[in-house]
């Protein structure tokens, strides 16, 4: 048995895990110490080739801010995970995962990481998924505007200690999850992300 | 040589075309009558695991409103497309091709079309690509504004006839282009599309 069964675990500071989740299983993600964001993949266990889609999830759901009561969609058009509960109600869907590449891009004077995508790309290899796998992830907590004329920025997560987001399993899954790695989608300080399943 | 080099080419309504667009060649898609999306794909030709990319696009682009001058990443963070000229200014990034999942959703009472997603996989079948590689499109002429709150519409497109983008290829590639099939995105009634290789 997974030890997140009725236990919280800990991911530590930009760093990401693997696990399966079972249908009918919930799976709460928290942010522990506030203002940081945790990086969410599931693909479906049975076939790893169906995973979430923010495309199919912003048409079925008809809005890009996904909150209690809203449906994460897979590339199939079937629902994967339901939002039952949501203490902050900010989070992004719209972009990938940090990776060397946009540390490259972002933050050319800053020591390259693999990000969120390495760590994402390593934690699901056990499920024979691979980088070109791995679509824009449920980026929970994470505080991504849409100013009228479409631009977007990446502000501080405004998640406080103790908040969390649950997600309800609606088939078996392959879950990843990160404590993200890049500096402005956490407020410029790496903390941990912790998780249970019930 | 491609027929449409130098020579406009027609889409037929409900239908969709795939082809291979050599680097430094320009693609231009054009709206002959008025009012009709065109959804737009792209592959790397030398490796077809590595297609545009929605969240890389509005990630290093910072915007969700795409127009001359911004360029379309791939999921391996390479550009392949610059947007070169645009006489609408108004495209979708956000929703998946519409598909016989969408029409059951979105339209109970209408007949079942197999949409962009089938007309893409299709047409995209003679290089090895099948429905799961099928990412979000870059939906030319699709006008889906997004709301303070998040919530977002499928508005008739904007487009008048003879409107047009056309595209930069920045490494050899197979494009997919439809004349979109759902009837929210192009005001009720579906129109061809045209498109040339220059």
């Amino acid at each position: 048995m997974n030890a997140a069964v009725g236990h919280d675990q800990r991911v530590p500071p930009r760093s990401g895990v693997g696990f399966e989740l079972q249908r009918g299983q919930s799976l709460t993600v928290i942010d522990p110490e506030g203002c940081q964001v945790a990086d969410l993949l599931a693909f479906a266990r049975g076939d790893v080739r169906e995973v979430i889609s923010n495309g199919r999830t912003f048409d079925y759901e008809e809005t890009l801010r996904l909150t209690t009561g809203h449906r994460l969609w897979s590339n199939r058009s079937r629902v994967l995970l339901t939002i039952e509960d949501d203490t902050v109600g900010c989070h992004d869907f719209l972009l990938t995962p940090c990776s060397k590449a946009t540390f490259r891009h972002f933050y050319p004077d800053k020591p390259v990481h693999r990000g969120c995508f390495g760590n994402l790309a390593d934690a699901l290899s056990p499920w024979g998924i691979a980088e070109d796998d791995i679509p824009v992830a449920f980026n929970c907590f994470m505080n991504v505007p849409v100013a009228n004329d479409g631009s977007i920025a990446v502000l501080p997560p405004p998640g406080k200690p103790g908040d969390r987001i649950v997600f309800w399993a609606e088939v078996d899954l392959v879950i990843g999850l990160t404590a993200c790695s890049a500096y402005a989608s956490n407020g410029g300080t790496f903390k941990p992300i912790d998780y249970r399943i019930d």
